[in-house]
This record gives structure tokens, C-alpha cells and sequence, in this order.
């Protein structure tokens, strides 16, 4: 009867999520706050509080099974077209903010006494920006395809896979006492050709898949090819040192502008929608605040929240108001890389097994995860709902120097 | 980084179960076979002949939480009222089927020189009817809500609650060596006093919820308050020994008339179709061929696998014929009742954890439900497909009876 006590546990995470964690959503979406953060605060009372939120492993698989197929959704739901008008653009904001916020991070290891390697990782813990809470907030403010919404995802996604590479960069460093420059280019490489082959490989097909799926007598037909791709290509990602994450988001993409999907996707967004609260609920439910929270860490937790704050501001801010985007515009983009999650996560347990950083870097991942969520929609919201509307400040700036003029 | 080996191998199985699985699926449904049978042989190639189908935890529980959708949806397009008017009559074929299948059993056991207690064991193991093969066949087929359709999922229903009486009286007998009346009695009360209560209580007060979750503001509100009551109504019901799965069909039915929920019903038959192809293809891909197929036991096989067909056929179809079910009627119920699945093994399993039975009725449990399951849907479309149309023999037997002149 194993299996019976393995499905009583999914079913009490899901209904818990769907019951409490909804009920909070609709009481933040009443007081116009962002509903996301109703899943965090049921979250923290159903695990911590009340501990009443099962842990497992058949819990946690759910749960980032139901966050990639969010981001499989976000790639769906973005218009091909105007993602590769503004890479190019996003791809020196991502350069701009990544080396603002990593930079920052080795600067506060630096000036607590921690060693070059040590600072390094710390560093790599504020890099990378997580997308998923930015657009579900972006969702549920309807701004996921607004000039700033796209500019982004982009810049999220070129920035996860450049985060892959300072972890990857940063572990060798760690282990040989030198960066290995042709390894890290060859691992970056080989992420950006899969992430790009993919896009671009059914991007070309796409119609054609779909097509071809219209012709099955199966019951739902697209939307069973559709997941099946995205979950056979998001396993594939791993062998490519792609995260599942930024692969579903690859696919979504690549079939963004497929004709005949509606339905399909109608029914990818409720299950998105349903699955990834169990996404949000339970990773907040996990957070253990009496050890997170010790008074020797606080000014070492100040500083990389301020840093992991500052550097996106910073870095991700100037770049885009450097690279064209209104000032307004960049503070949206700013505001949109705040949030950290998993790979902030995954740098510090990197980092922790390779015995270069303590706990209390891990702690500061958490608390840093925390925060930038609780802080990041409303601070989004901010953003989104004042200031004049989405604007490129000029085209001239990128326009004059590709002609050579500026 | 667990997080990301445990989402991979859930996206694994899910990916291959929905290519190749559903490839298979498309296979038999273009030389008429039924589809299920697709998944059967998808986990067969995947699990045995390739072995790379992935097992975990995570992938069992995603199977079982389809399959629990799946009775959720099958309940949902049951109508109330006919399930209503068929319960009577289901009740009655129940007890025939039930007695005829578990005393067939035991004669099998007491014939192979078994003692008394685990013939009664094996009696239980062909007890159970597993309805979810059928439900997806008897989708596949257009006859879920059919006369015999609805009077299948009546009997099945009954028969889960009776099995599940059996496994606790039997369990009972075999650790006091007496059969505890008051005990079972409390137990088979205790569960459907639950199932009857959800479904009364839920049904009377379908509307009011549905009407409720419309007002909400937070995205897919009637999808999200189904789900939510389906998976935490599921859980509870564990305290009343009813299984997730029956539970899950109550909470249905007694939505099933509920005004305005067709679209959220909709999107929850799209995930249970999508979902439950895990279920069935993770079931075959669990078989171990190369232990079960000793030849020593051959003739204990045989004779199980012939007792649990005669039992449901000469049980399940004679009594419906005398309670008033045409001859084809008759005939096409009993063979929607052949199918086994968790229940048989989930007696089997009790038996062996109790020393009652050996391995090799673990094993019959295991041929048992790959046997029925593959035999069950052709022989489900044979007897749909031909004969007259669905039809009561007479409605006279019970009414007169009723009025005490028969």
C-alpha cells in the first residue's frame, strides 16, 4: 500500500496549495497586492507555523514539474518576433546586470574576510535572476507581452544560462586554483547551441508538428505532442548543462506562433497556473527561519540582500537605459530581475559541497529567495502601473553605432 | 541539485509515456484495437524489453495522481441521476459478482492444497473489479454514460467498498483466527457512510460552490476550487479506509450535475487523459516477467487467471440478468467488470506482509491484472460494438417484487 501513502501526500500538498494557498491569493488580489504573495505567506504558515505541508520527493518533483510547465507556458505565450528583435538589445543588459550583481557579491565576501574563491561564489549566488515569479506577477498584471515583459524573459533566459556558466567557471576555479577558459567555453557553448537549436530547429517545423498532430485520432492530439515534446526536450537539456527551466521555456518559444494551438495552450495555462502554486507554496513552506535567523549573520545577510538588490539596479538599470530603453522602462526591466530562486540556490549548494562557503551563505541564498519575492511584486506592480508607458528611449543610439556613425 | 535528478525522471516518464505511449495508442486505434492497449505494450517495450522506463517514487505518484483524475473525470460525466435510479440494481449485481469471484478464488486455493486462510486470500485478490481501464475504454468507445456504462461504475464502485470490507474481514481472521463481525461491520460502515455522505452532502451544495468560485478573482476559479475539494477530500478519505481513487469518483458524481462547470470540466478531462497514459504505461513497465513466469506454477495461474474471468462472467452477469438487465446488457456489464488492477494487488500485498500467501499469488495477482487488462478491452468492444442496442430485460422482476407480488 506504498503507493497509497505516496498519493495521499501529493493530493494533501495540491489541495493544501489550491485551498489555502488560492484563499490568499484572492485576499492579496482584494487588498491590490500581487496574488503571488499569497502563495508564499500560505506557504510559510502551512510549513512553518502550522507544519502542516507534507515534504517528499513526490512533492517536490510536482511542484517543479508544475513551475517548468510555467515557463513552457511563458514561452508560449511570447511572441516570437519581437524575442529575437530584442535579444539583441537583452543580451547587453544581461552582461550589464550580471556582472553589476556577481561582481557586488564578490565585493561583500571580499569586505567580510572571506577568501577570492569564497567571495566568488557569493557573487554567483546573487547572478542569476528567477523568471518564474516575475512572470507570473507580469501574468496577473497582464504586461507578460509589454515591451519590458519580453525584454525580460530575454534577458532572464540569456542570464540563467550565463549564470550555468560562472557556476561551472567558478567550480573549477575552486577545484584548480585556476579558470579553465577553453572548459568554460566550451560548456557555454555548448547550453547557448542547444538553447539556440532548439528555438530556431522547431521554430522552423512548428507548423508542421502541429499539422501532423491534427491528423491523430488520439484523444487532444496537440496538447499530448506539445508535452511530450517539451518533457522529452527539457530532459534532453540536462546532457547540455540546459536547465529544464530555460529548456521548456526554449520549446514554448519556438511554437509561440504555431497556428492552431489556442486550445492547446488554454489548457497548458490552467494546468501552469494550478500546478506551479504548489511550485510557490512549497518552496516557501521550506524555508527554516530559527536557523536562518541567527543575530552573528545579520550584517552579512543586510549586505548581500542590499547587493543582490543593488546589483540588478545597478547593472540591469543603467545597461538598459544605456542600451535604448526609457528611463521608466529600465526601472521596470530592473525591477523584473530581482527575484532569485533556483539557481540561486543551486550556486550556494555548489558551492557548500565544494566546501568553499558555509551555511550561513546558503542562509543568505534563502533569505535572499524570500525576500526578492516578497519584494519583487509589488515592487513590479509599482512600476508597471505608474510612469508613462513601455518606451524605447531612442533606436537612434543602437541604429547610429551599428551604422558606425555614433 | 536533487531537485533537478527527481523533475528529470518525472519528465522522463511523462515523455515517453506521452510519445511513445501515445504512439501505440494511435497504432491500435488505426487496426481498431482499443488504445489503452497502446499504453500496456509502450510500458512493456519501455520497462522490460528497453528498461528505460524511469521508477521512483515521483513517477508512481504522478501515475496514481492520474489515475485519481481519471475516476475524478469519470465521475463528473456520470449523471446523477441515472447513477441514482442504478444504484439498487448495482447493489445487488455487486453482492453476486463479489461472492461469485471470491468464492471462486478460495475453491482455487482449497483445490491447490492452500489452508483456509490463504484461500480466503486469494478469493480477495479476484474480488475487486479495477474500473479505470474501463472508464478509458468505455471513453475510447463513446459509452461511458451508457446504460451498462453507468451501471459498470455503480458496481465498481460498490465492489471497491466491498473488496476493501473483504481485505479488513479477511485480514482480521487471519491474525484472531475469528471473523470479528462488529469490527467489520464498524468498518464497512464507517466507509460508506463516508462515500454516501460526500456525495449527498457535495451534491446538494454543487451549485452554491460553483457559484461561490465564480465570484473569486484569482485566474481558473472553478477549476482551482474542484481540484482543491477533489485532492483534499481524496486525502481525508483515507480515515474512513476509502481509497483516493473512489473517494475521487464520489466527489465527481456529486458534481456532476453542478451548472456551469463544463469548461473546468473540460480542462480536468484533458489533464486525466494526459496524465492517466502515465498510469497505464508505468503499470505494464512495472511487470517482472522473468520472476512470474516460473513454470512450476503454471497450473496455479491457469486456474486463477480462468477463476477471475468465470467469476465476474457467470457473478456479475447472471445476477445482472436477474435483476432485470437484457441478455447483451448482461454480458457487456460482466465484462467491464473483469479488469483488476490496485485493489487485486493491494490484497495481494496484504496477504504476503500478513506470511498468509507466498510470492507466487503476488505473482498470479500481477498476471491477473496484465491478463484482464489486456483482454478486457477488446472483449469490452466486441460485446459493445455488437448485439442490440443497451435495454432493461424488463423492469417488471423488481417492481413487482417490490409491491410483493412476485
Amino acid at each position: 500500500m506504498g503507493y497509497e501513502a505516496v498519493l495521499v501526500q501529493l493530493l494533501m500538498a495540491l489541495g493544501l496549495a489550491l485551498i489555502v494557498g488560492k484563499a490568499f491569493e484572492e485576499l492579496f488580489a482584494r487588498i491590490r497586492y500581487p496574488p503571488i504573495l499569497g502563495d508564499l505567506v500560505a506557504g510559510v504558515l502551512l510549513g512553518t507555523v502550522f507544519n502542516i505541508f507534507p515534504k517528499g520527493e513526490a512533492v517536490d518533483a510536482f511542484a517543479w514539474f508544475g513551475v517548468t510547465l510555467l515557463l513552457f507556458y511563458a514561452g508560449l505565450e511570447t511572441r516570437y518576433g519581437e524575442f529575437m528583435k530584442s535579444i539583441r538589445r537583452a543580451g547587453l543588459v544581461t552582461i550589464g546586470e550580471a556582472l553589476a550583481a556577481f561582481g557586488l557579491g564578490t565585493l561583500v565576501g571580499l569586505a567580510m574576510g572571506y577568501s577570492l574563491v569564497s567571495s566568488l561564489f557569493l557573487g554567483t549566488i546573487l547572478e542569476a535572476t528567477s523568471v518564474s515569479l516575475t512572470v507570473r506577477t507580469l501574468m496577473d498584471l497582464g504586461k507578460l507581452r509589454s515591451l519590458e515583459g519580453t525584454a525580460i524573459l530575454a534577458i532572464a533566459v540569456l542570464d540563467d544560462i550565463s549564470s550555468l556558466l560562472t557556476i561551472a567557471v567558478v567550480t573549477s576555479f575552486a577545484l584548480l586554483h585556476q579558470i579553465e577558459i577553453i572548459n568554460a567555453i566550451q560548456i557555454a557553448a555548448l547550453a547557448l547551441g542547444f538553447w539556440v537549436g532548439v528555438v530556431l530547429l522547431f521554430h522552423k517545423v512548428n507548423n508542421r508538428i502541429v499539422k501532423f498532430s491534427r491528423k491523430l485520432r488520439i484523444t487532444e492530439p496537440t496538447l499530448t505532442v506539445l508535452l511530450g515534446i517539451f518533457a522529452l526536450l527539457a530532459v534532453t537539456a540536462k546532457d547540455f548543462r540546459v536547465s529544464p527551466l530555460i529548456a521548456a521555456y526554449a520549446i514554448g518559444l519556438a511554437f509561440s506562433d504555431a497556428r492552431g494551438i489556442q486550445q492547446a495552450v488554454d489548457k497548458i495555462k490552467s494546468m501552469a497556473v494550478v500546478f506551479s502554486t504548489m511550485f510557490f507554496v512549497n518552496s516557501a513552506a521550506r524555508i527554516d527561519f530559527l536557523t536562518a535567523l541567527k543575530p552573528e549573520y545579520a550584517v552579512f545577510y543586510a549586505l548581500m540582500i542590499a547587493a543582490a538588490f543593488a546589483g540588478k539596479l545597478l547593472g540591469g538599470g543603467l545597461t538598459s537605459f544605456i542600451v535604448g530603453y526609457s528611463k521608466w522602462s529600465a526601472l521596470r526591466i530592473a525591477a523584473g530581475l530581482f527575484p532569485r530562486a533556483e539557481f540561486c540556490i543551486i550556486a550556494a549548494v555548489a558551492g557548500q559541497s565544494l566546501g568553499v562557503i558555509g551555511p550561513e551563505a546558503y542562509f543568505s541564498a534563502i533569505l535572499i529567495v524570500l525576500i526578492t519575492n516578497f519584494a519583487a511584486p509589488p515592487l513590479l506592480k509599482l512600476v508597471f502601473s505608474h510612469g508613462p508607458p513601455s518606451a524605447l528611449r531612442s533606436w537612434k543610439l543602437i541604429s547610429l553605432k551599428r551604422k558606425g556613425v555614433g
